[in-house]
């Protein structure tokens, strides 16, 4: 059901065309390339070759490579970039809307937000593209869009917003900054390529001029794609692997997605929390690996719970040590996060930042169909004990209702606003 | 000569062993994968496989993948990171001594980067690093180090600075300020990766702790691998091609380097200006197309010049249009910075930033054998007349120094500090 729709040899349809033969049979079910064998060859990076400046060349950047021609279909049940294999590259922004804005005006932009979203995922330029080039490199560009609470307000449809979108409660833990909290739309950006990214947000944003202004703008970012062996799991910036006991959108959908037939214009549609969390990376790097270990309940060098041996070994809380402690602490993050309760829990699809010297952590995203009931008792039990807390400040927080995807001939949130 | 030595294959020494059998054959002269021949599988994007949450896997963050293996050798004649193929991240640091530096300090200082770069770019662990994982993915990463003013004032070796070591004169397209400009020391850290590109860069700033402080930190990006076709020239956020007229180190190394056998301690080493180049981006895209190739002298499609019809097609700065003026307008960008002085020429190396809306740019970076005689007459052109001028704006600029290469045995710097 989650499992997007590829075109991996999908070319821009009335983009710039590509200046060489394309290759066939490239397949990315996590970073598996196809190149043209050549096995003797030297190296020659460095060398002559890739500098530009002495080859001729047929091509110029229009011409994308396997991982540049991969493309996410917009339109479908589901919005993409939810259920989608995270790629390497996320920008999330929040915009406020202009003062004025009325269900008409959200019309009007949710309309060119569609049109754009579906021809710059195609790895075509936008409709108003000043830069049409640099829509030729699709690379699993998603473009996923949610509303705030500003949306119901300004459209006249207070009781449409599901009763779990209002601000979060404020945590213990929490510093949050009003920069990096709230907005009116969230934009979640999301590619193999920085450029791409780059490229797509900006037209989005520009296309929303007059109707919502940026309020926060995130960059997140994982490996590059063909740099980590296929179904590697990520590692965040305090060295741990992040995303194992994580859910799999497409065999538990119901966690994520407002059931199709369900009642409502959310029919299709999630939610998404963007928590902006800051790591202490000098102290955390003080502590020794053993206390690193014990915070998580997993182990740095490969993911493994301390009760285990391989990653994906399921994590037993009740193993005792010799002490008579449990051999996963009773403070872990692992333990006070891992619940057996079907209702609390729902996707990570988190990226790191590093915004320079002391500025790092993470993009922390998650999509669940229900903020209060999945999200909510996670985030408290974490808020009350979690070894992590010593060294991770949630510094921004924001929540959105994501509406369902878009069917042929429709516009984006189109059940709600003209529901 | 410049083409850095590449060991593909070389994996980790004393680094974690990859999870999964290495992959033979791999090459990236410029973007070429070899990976298993999948040809007819279902792509499986967005689906179970690729989220690990419930494919368990042998294999975690430290088995790279090919783009991921490759290396770049670090000891050699030449610092890394100059003559070799841009990657597709870059993070640009300037630091400075604290008080009371001195040579000594400076020695110990090299010493560290000296042994933690050698380790990084092997894809091996700073030696007192506390993320060893993060170390495992080279992704062709280099560390490049260079010299500002300062180091051979706190060295009390006024004498040897190069006469060209000295801040640009102001030009009155400036509006720099202090916080993206100087510093006393540059390291230039670069891979395809982003997270390997974060991880280095703060080892080498932890290791520096106690002798230098960050100043300003500047990150760039490309293309991420594998997504355009080898040899395509990088479009920068204006969306033009960019680097189409750039030098081939491999073919003009003089431009570049200090002779291996000249006087001095600078022999087989180079300068470094790096400029942080706004642009402005909204009043970019009102111009229209005939207007935007008009300020360069080159065509948006495919980076040709207005006299030509491919992109290497070298440039009739004489050809005249049918009302007398140049097709290549008397301020074009390339008519200004182009010349056949062969004394002032020199390598550009610049990236993309892009750090939310309205404020994208260049981060510039040029190497040359010597700032006043190549780079200076064309910065002062441009600073005179330039089309470009109106839609681009530095603001920051620092120069440096950069030392040769590290031979066995030897620290960075060595030939300076203890010459
Ligand atoms: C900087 C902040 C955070 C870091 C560094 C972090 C890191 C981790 C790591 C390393 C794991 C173990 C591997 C895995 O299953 O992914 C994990 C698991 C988990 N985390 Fe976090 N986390 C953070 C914040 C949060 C937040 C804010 C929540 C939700 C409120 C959360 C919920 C979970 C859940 C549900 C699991 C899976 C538990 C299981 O079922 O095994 N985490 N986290
Ligand atoms: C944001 C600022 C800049 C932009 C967007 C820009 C863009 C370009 C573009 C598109 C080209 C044509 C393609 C190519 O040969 O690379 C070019 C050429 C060139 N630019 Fe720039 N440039 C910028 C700043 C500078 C600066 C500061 C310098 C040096 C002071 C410089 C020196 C050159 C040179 C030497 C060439 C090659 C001319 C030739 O021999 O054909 N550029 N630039």
């Amino acid at each position: 059901m989650t499992a997007d729709p590829v075109q991996p040899e999908q070319l821009p349809a009335d983009g710039p065309g590509p200046g060489r033969p394309s290759r066939r049979g490239f397949l990315r079910g996590g970073a598996t390339f196809l190149g043209g064998a050549i096995g003797g060859a030297a190296a020659t990076f460095g060398g002559t070759a890739a500098w530009g400046a002495t080859r001729p060349s047929s091509s110029s950047s229009e011409a994308p490579d396997q991982a540049g021609r991969a493309t996410v279909a917009f339109r479908g049940p589901r919005q993409p970039g939810v259920g989608t294999t995270p790629q390497a590259f996320a920008t999330l922004l929040a915009l406020d809307l202009v003062d004025g804005s009325d269900r008409e005006s959200l019309v009007r932009l949710m309309r060119i937000w569609t049109d754009d979203a579906e021809r710059l995922m195609a790895g075509r330029p936008g409709l108003a593209d000043t830069e049409p080039e640099l829509a030729a490199v699709p690379a699993r560009l998603t473009v996923t869009v949610g509303y705030g609470p500003g949306v119901f307000a300004a459209a006249d449809l207070p009781g449409r917003a599901p009763a779990w979108l209002r601000p979060l409660p404020s945590f213990g833990v929490d510093r949050l900054a009003d920069a990096w909290s709230g907005g009116d739309l969230l934009l979640q950006v999301c590619a193999d390529d920085p450029v791409t990214v780059s490229h797509a947000a900006r037209v989005l944003v520009k296309q929303a001029r007059t109707f919502a202004r940026p309020r926060w703008l995130q960059r997140g970012f994982r490996n590059s794609p063909g740099t980590v062996a296929p179904g590697t799991t990520w590692r965040n910036p305090m060295g741990q692997v992040d995303g194992t006991g994580n859910i799999d959108p497409a065999a538990e959908p119901h966690l994520i997605w407002h059931p199709d037939g369900s009642a409502g214009w959310l029919a299709g549609g999630t939610s998404a929390v963007v928590r902006r969390i800051a790591m202490d990376l000098d102290r955390w790097d003080e502590v020794d690996r053993a206390g690193r270990e014990n915070t998580i309940g997993r182990r740095l060098s490969d993911g493994s719970p301390l009760t285990g041996r391989h990653e994906h070994d399921t994590p037993d809380l009740e193993a005792k040590g010799p002490n008579g402690f449990g051999v996963i602490d009773a403070a872990a993050h692992i333990r006070r996060s891992r619940t057996q309760d079907p209702h609390e829990r729902f996707l990570r699809r988190p990226y790191g930042y590093d915004d320079g010297p002391g500025d790092t952590g993470l993009v922390f995203v998650s999509y669940q169909a229900d903020i209060d009931r999945q999200f909510l008792p996670v985030q408290r039990r974490l808020d009350e004990l979690d070894l992590l807390n010593e060294w991770t400040t949630p510094i921004g927080s924001a929540i959105f209702a994501v509406p369902p995807g878009v069917g042929p001939g429709e516009y984006l949130g189109q059940a709600l606003l003209e529901g």
